[in-house]
């Protein structure tokens, strides 16, 4: 069944709200197995709503509106979607008897307007809204189903999920499997590069991949009947697992400082932070993960030369030597924070975030990531490009990975982490 | 001009990103005075990329598409378009030399999947891409302009902004002139009703409130033949900060943080920051601000108790009586980093972000905010209500907040601020 959802409202083409409501609607279908092939937005206005209307019902099954459903003149979903389909719009004694509870209970009075909003398509299925005054609809032609839902996503979304999600799992047979894979260390084309054979020559499953921020993530499609993926499915995971398993950190789609935190609570180590060119968002991103506290002792984010020594025990002639942003001072701020806050690790980070600050020796975007345990500390030098938020960003996650790659390492016990 | 905004991405039809780059770019254009009335979303399919173009460059003069531009096979977009447009894709030597540079940089070795991204359509103008590997590309015929942009936002926002502006600037006439007032401390109900009678009784400027994470917005709009706004504009200004002057705290619509950290580096004074429950949000915020470096000397996010004891001096007795989340040691937080990184303000945030933590007495959301100077020291209670991010959130920016009503204060001259 090939679908579409059109969402109908001026105020989203004018930026003043972001549209939730097909983002909804996208990730219950694919739940469904159904295919959503366009999203559209129109401004209430019949003549563009109608040329919309029309192009949707000659390339798709299934057809989803949301919004112009409300009670004033310009909400024209209900009247236009009728005359494009030629049906007439009759009074639905059952949905006027509903509305006027619902005004009664509220105490407010119903206006000639709301009644409007008990007239529905002939031959239509009604569905109640429970949470405001406009009811959806649901009309059936010998080509097309038309669906036309309320733009609040309060009232919209429980209308779908419990009147229209058993309407159309009777209607669809099969449904989609997906699984997302996510990946550090390796870029989208050199991922591709990796997987080309079986990209090119699979249909089913099908293997997307998509850039996200500093990583690329692997989405892994199939067809099922009973909501388990077949055998082609499980030997796709295994044969990607099989050539990027380094690279892979969650085969759940999980984000790097959920999986990091994850193991860094389950370790029962402690740890703490120095921060400098990234400006606690390596804290920020790790205590967005309820229950962190317990294995975060502390971080510092040293911006001054004054707090780096003062604070974290950098010595001076470090500073002097080797300059703020260098491995050696990255070493000496991830051993200092684990003393200072007698944490069992210390990872620290120093660079050149930018726009100015950079030279030809040490360019914006040179950054150091240490981490320092009892035994022994390391460093990585890394070289990122863009405006300052790209790098503080893929700095923190740089750094993250590395935390997670170091306590991974550590509880596979095979034996010390090699800086 | 009519415009419409098309964005390629199966990611969004199967509902695992939401389209915030149709949401940017409306309300951008929007504020150019230019119109918007289609927005479209098709996948990374050839054959309906093709059926959404043609129907878009029959009934809008700009385009505007995001997303395909990446090195993968899957990226149609610059192909797509030129079929279309019955224009040849053309080796763009100094694109190649860009991208050649860009991989030395960051050590990885550029592949052949790569080379397709400095092919451009004969005759359009490049967009350099400054945070990324695709350029963007507008391509003008007698009838349309196509602006191609990359699709992750943070490639594709500073492009349109530093880049395609200023070419739709020059584009278009009878522009409209918009002013965006920030709130900090009033709902959005409240601030509708105080401008109830001007919100309704113009048409020209209008006035159109938003509700922002914690804040809220209002935008004024004219219409403008010379990019000046008239008297009547300028009246509804001076009405709106007669009315509410005391929440204002941008005219030009400046964040919170940009706005604070350019009060505090004005000032030459310096700060340091605690933060417990705000995990890093407050300094992460703060040092997104170039420059900022000079006035913030260092911050310490203090998760653990021994933190608070060891390295911001937070009494024990003070712990054991009146418990981490309290007045008392918010206070001593904010005089211990001030104390201990020899810096002019303190800065302290301490309280419960859940989803665990509350009890009856202190229940999530309860937050401490402190400041303290060399003379003295003030706490500020606050209540939230919603999940973890959003209290962190409200916390930081309440914190943010509070410098910024000490700084003004402290700036006037008046007297000493009361705590």
């Amino acid at each position: 069944m090939k679908s579409e959802i059109v969402c109908i409202g001026t105020e989203i083409l004018l930026g003043n709200i972001i549209n939730t409501n097909s983002y909804f609607l996208s990730e219950a279908l694919a739940g469904l197995g159904i295919d959503v092939y366009y999203h559209s937005v129109v401004g209430d206005n019949q003549r563009r709503l109608e040329e919309v209307l029309n192009t949707s019902l000659k390339r798709s099954d299934l057809i989803i509106t949301t919004g112009g459903l409300g009670p004033t003149a310009d909400d024209l979903t209900k009247e236009t979607v009728s005359k494009v389909l030629n049906k007439k719009l009759v009074l639905d004694e059952e949905e006027l008897e509903r509305l006027k509870a619902f005004f009664l209970k509220i105490g407010r009075e119903m206006t000639k307007n709301n009644i409007k909003q008990a007239y529905l398509p002939e031959g239509s299925i009604r569905l109640p809204n429970l949470n405001g005054t406009a009811p959806g609809v649901i009309i059936e032609t010998d080509r097309n189903t038309v669906i036309m839902l309320p733009g609040p996503p309060n009232e919209m979304k429980p209308m779908f999920e419990n009147q229209v999600i058993p309407y159309l799992r009777k209607k669809s047979q099969g449904s989609l499997f997906s699984q997302t894979i996510r990946f550090f260390g390796i870029g989208e084309s050199s991922l591709e590069d990796c997987l080309q054979d079986i990209i090119v020559s699979q249909s089913d499953p099908t293997i997307a991949p998509y850039a996200g921020e500093g990583e690329v993530k692997l989405r892994i499609t199939t067809k099922t009947s009973d909501g388990k993926p077949g055998e082609a499915f499980n030997k796709t995971i295994e044969i990607i697992k099989e050539r990027l398993g380094k690279y892979i950190y969650s085969i759940q789609d999980d984000t790097i400082e959920n999986v990091t935190a994850g193991i860094l609570m389950k370790s029962g180590l402690t740890l703490s932070i120095a921060e400098s060119c990234t400006g606690g968002r390596i804290s920020s991103m790790l205590t967005s993960v309820p229950g962190i506290s317990k294995s975060l002792e502390g971080t510092v984010i040293s911006y001054s030369n004054s707090v780096k020594t003062k604070v974290l025990g950098v010595r001076k002639e470090t500073l002097d030597t080797f300059g703020a942003v260098s491995r050696e001072t990255a070493v000496e701020m991830a051993e200092g924070v684990r003393n200072l806050c007698s944490s069992d690790i210390g990872l620290s980070v120093t660079g050149i975030a930018g726009p100015s600050g950079g030279t030809d020796e040490k360019p914006v975007g040179l950054v150091y990531i240490a981490l320092s345990d009892p035994d022994c500390s390391g460093c990585w030098e890394k070289r990122f490009s863009g405006n300052r938020e790209k790098i503080q960003i893929y700095s923190a996650k740089n750094a993250i990975n590395i935390l997670r790659l170091y306590l991974e390492h550590r509880a596979s016990g095979v034996d010390k982490f090699s800086f």
